[in-house]
């Protein structure tokens, strides 16, 4: 049986540490619960997604599935990761694939009727 | 009993429409299950937010809560949005208050990890 692909959650990064912080959040439960995941920078913070690939190279895996935590995907999931994927697998041998934009999955749409719908009832509570 | 405040759910807009088709779908349950919201785009995108504002105050609305569509706050939320939102409060006579990044919201970051963990069932399924 084949090596199951490690998981990179791949954030955009800011130079704002407040950014990342709530990232890392974002990312905290996924990297509880699934083994060797990791969260990596676009760019502007770190990790980037070379230092994760290659610390996983050095860990054994053979290979990768980028997930991004984005929303949508504009120019940067449309161009500039796939190339940066591109030539990542070039230099480290590896296979690394790219799914779609967390926030195209349905769950997610979910998860933000949930918050809106639990934040209305708060302020209905504190308006009547 | 004072009304509750209107719904908007706050993209930040593109002119590419894949970007906004996926906003779309991301606020599909919330426009369905909440009365009188909406979406609308910081930019690049139409409705715009003044548009929805406008179209609120048309219909009696008297407040707004404006739930940005955003995983974390960068410069758009900390000082752009308020800076609009300002600016419409007084044009319009309303208030308009500025919820959370939706991506700060703990439930957020459980919908990920669902979404991860379902994708590695489907991979291991595959590779298996």
């Amino acid at each position: 049986m084949k090596q199951a692909p490690r998981i990179v959650l791949l954030a955009h990064g800011s130079s704002d540490q407040r950014w990342c912080d709530t990232f890392e959040q974002l990312a905290k439960p996924t990297l509880e619960a699934v083994p060797g995941a990791r969260i990596a920078y676009m760019e502007l913070a770190q990790p980037s997604l070379q230092q994760v690939i290659a610390e996983g190279v050095a860990a054994g895996a053979e290979s990768f599935t980028v997930v991004p935590l984005f929303l949508a995907a504009g120019r940067h999931l449309r161009r500039d990761v796939p190339e940066m994927i591109a030539a990542l697998e070039e230099e480290y041998a590896v296979r690394v694939s790219l799914a779609p934009a967390i926030g195209e999955n349905p769950l997610l749409a979910e998860a933000i009727k949930d918050v809106v719908t639990l934040q209305l009832q708060t302020t209905e509570a504190s308006v009547g």
